[in-house]
């Protein structure tokens, strides 16, 4: 195989009380890539539509993840890679993690799968570096293994996979502003207090639990966020309208995505989940804030050839 | 049934990450009780052998579980406790716990069932609650529901039960030292790091996922505590010595059992258990320091009639 064309998915990190340790992976919101064999050594892109990203390889996520990959193998040849981008940038769903973990996948599958699919995690979170400034693993992880991913430990990292129940879905909304990376960060709070935290892990625990049971009300308990969604909140407009709406509306619960400004929320069973979306994108229109919405099955198995 | 003999089983809270919100129930180490029907409305304790603990009901944890529960009913007699305590007060593997909860569970026994075992823990709080001033659940519930219980919220009390490997083994030694409660309580502290928090959840997760699939090694690699136990350990003379031995020689984990001075090992299987009960004990043996050691497989059932 010389050429694979793939579906590099959009993903929500965090999700509530999961905050910088869980991240899901998404179905029908992704981008498409072509990664092809060259004889030119390294990464070229050679296209990218859709997006105003740099083309040249060490300022590209993609190029960046796919070059950590390529120093632990030895190759005599390359790889170009085109990039259908249909992830905005800065939406908060894992733009830079489609296409960080896209490009190992696909090379991966191109090679015969030298590396198991956990073993790409490292390679991906190169590109996020590049995108954040922080090798985080709470996008690429589960864009490569779908499903839940949970980072237990970044030192060692220790990614584990969760199941999915199957009849969970995630309505996400994008309302058109901006949430500087920089402002999402400044709010967050160096120290909380252990009575919080302690909150958290127990709701962390029950979301786990929650989602090895297939116990919908149990997820649905676990979806709070005591620590950063409070700080977090204010960054985005219309954020507690739109979250109280969604679960008034029979939603399991709902949050910030990544950092923002996307709002998530999940729902058990497809038409639960577009009547989630009817009422969260109301609560824009009313606002008269533009938005994306996207209604996705929980992706079980992460990127895919298609 | 008129009257009722039991096994009220000690108990480990905290286990580590799941500092006050995780406990697990014990099979061969707790206390015996007898309870039976009398005339006489409300509670009496009409006999406690091998501690020396207040007999007057309202001052007795028994007594206060056992009323807080009848407070619930409309009977027209009372109960009868005979304790056979074998767990030491204040050795941190839920002496009071194993009163509290035997006491409503065998109430619940001979009256039929009208409780659900979960909807018993309020009932068995209540005499956490004289024993150290607060209504904690880490001990009574799994006592009362065997195996891990998680306390996913306090409110409303939300308690889940997480499923026991089959071979795994908890290793309990209890230095003769006194580690007063409010020592114990003093050297926490009231803030944390954010990042102390994340390394604390990540690791619950871990532990939760590896319950759920019976992964010993990733159990081992969560039986972490980032937060507590650092704060707590200088209260414990040995401590880090028995828990690097006890870890050195193949014990999963090793942590504060409760706010101890008990210190617990996990173990997968009997013979690794007795293999770190050994290596625990000699330690306080060169340690000149007494101790009583306990083997045990993982409860799964909690309290139980013999």
């Amino acid at each position: 195989m010389n050429e694979i064309k793939i579906f590099a998915p959009a993903t929500i990190a965090n999700v509530s009380c999961g905050f910088d340790v869980l991240g899901l992976c998404l179905d029908t919101v992704g981008d498409e890539m072509v990664i092809r064999k060259t004889n030119k050594k390294g990464i070229t892109i050679s296209k990218l539509v859709g997006q105003d990203l740099p083309l040249e390889t060490k300022k590209n996520v993609a190029g960046v993840a796919g070059l950590a990959m390529l120093e632990k193998l030895n190759l005599d040849h390359g790889f170009e890679i085109e990039i259908y981008k249909k992830i905005k940038a800065g939406s908060g769903i894992g733009s830079s993690a489609a296409s960080s973990a896209g490009t190992v996948w696909a090379i991966n599958e191109l090679l015969g799968k030298p590396f198991a699919t956990k073993e790409l995690v490292p390679f991906a979170m190169q590109g996020e570096k590049l995108a954040s400034g922080t090798a985080h693993a709470d996008n690429v992880a589960p864009a490569l293994l779908g499903g839940f991913s949970l980072v237990r430990s970044y030192d060692p990292l220790d990614i584990i996979k969760i199941p999915t129940p199957s009849e969970l879905y995630a309505t996400v909304i994008h309302p058109q502003i901006e949430v500087k990376t920089s402002d999402s960060r400044s709010v967050l709070k160096q120290n909380i207090t252990l009575k919080k935290s302690i909150i958290q892990i127990g709701n962390l625990g029950g979301l786990i639990s929650g989602l090895y049971t297939s116990d919908y009300d149990l997820i649905s308990r676990s979806l709070h966020d005591e620590i950063v969604e409070p700080l977090r909140a204010i960054l985005i407009p219309g954020f507690n309208e739109v979250k109280q709406n969604a679960i008034k509306c029979g939603a399991l619960g709902a949050g910030i995505s990544g950092s923002g400004p996307s709002i998530f929320a999940l729902s058990k069973g497809k038409e639960m989940a577009e009547k989630v979306a009817k009422t969260m994108s109301e609560t824009y229109k009313n606002l008269n804030i533009d938005y994306d919405i996207h209604v996705s099955k929980i992706n079980a198995n992460g990127c895919r050839a298609i």
